[in-house]
């Protein structure tokens, strides 16, 4: 085994979710808007709480400052172009709902939009701001889940494989992979 | 297009990084421990900075609280079952280093150990500490990235794909499906 090479630090976590974070109320002053997010994360389980961080100079962050609310909408491999697309023009000049015919739902929880084209939507509330540096970090409780019924088997529980989810890995999109195993495998090796 | 159905709150955000983080100094009171990881994400670019969640019971917690360190390895999927163990089994009783037939590498900037059989590590220092209920978030500098010279491509270009990453969603561990594109190819079809 050779010697591993040094570099700076630099943002190389991979592979990371890339989602779409919908955000305002749909006011004059807080349009519906849509944000592609690569740094995202769960924080914490119980109260189940994720984070995202956004760069003060994007539209959405304004919107997302003066509501305290996002949804995180969990994007299929067939939206991925419409990811990259949300993650590169701006919310000021554009409506991305309508630029790439995504359908705009109310939450349950909060006044921000979910995708109906997401299988997947996260209702979430900020509960802690932090300033970093290039980008601010939201941590937010999630509220609720929304799911497509199609995504739940025969016996109730959600098969998330179903959803054909995407991940970011040093500046490409990826759809997954076969499954390698379940939690627990490794010391459950008879199931 | 059916309604979507509304869920409590819960960990839904996927897919996720699954790292192996290294912890310890080597010293009696702090051995080198190794952690699985879900709860993993960047939360800034400049500086670049991580964070991850992690529960005040397991062990590695007390490690990181007192050294302030932590490394961040990135496993392939020759590993994932490694992984899957080193998320199950507590470091209290096991080495499990040596259990694993993992090796342990010094750091360049930290003293926590780096995992010699993953192909890229990161090495981070605690900047904040949140407590924020079943998990307490670590928000690290990510002081230097260390790369198997064999994921270096003949211009000198990290090609991630080489390191066969995985991913988890919703207790299954994944391996990375193709390439749907790389960013910005949705204003860039030329390309």
């Amino acid at each position: 085994m050779k010697e591993k090479l040094c570099w700076h630090g630099s943002a190389q976590l991979a592979p990371v979710p890339v989602v779409l974070a919908g955000c305002g109320d749909g006011s004059v002053r807080n349009p519906y808007n849509l944000i592609t997010i690569g740094w995202c994360g769960m924080v914490c389980s119980e109260p189940p709480m994720l984070g995202i961080g956004v760069r003060p100079e994007r539209f959405s962050f304004g919107l997302i400052r003066r509501t305290g609310e996002f949804t995180v909408n969990l994007p299929p491999k067939a939206l991925a172009e419409t990811v990259d697309y949300c993650g590169v023009v701006s919310g000021k000049a554009i409506d991305k709902f309508k630029e790439r015919q995504l359908t705009p739902l109310p939450g349950s929880q909060v006044k921000a939009p979910i995708v109906a084209e997401c299988p997947i939507a996260l209702e979430c509330r900020v509960n802690r701001t932090l300033e970093l540096g290039s980008h601010w970090y939201f941590i937010a409780d999630i509220l609720a889940v929304r799911v497509d019924p199609e995504l739940v088997d025969e016996k109730g529980k959600l098969d998330m494989e179903r959803a054909d989810l995407i991940s970011y890995a040093h500046g490409h999109y990826y759809e997954q992979g076969p499954c390698l195993g379940h939690f627990g495998y490794s010391v459950r090796k008879k199931n």
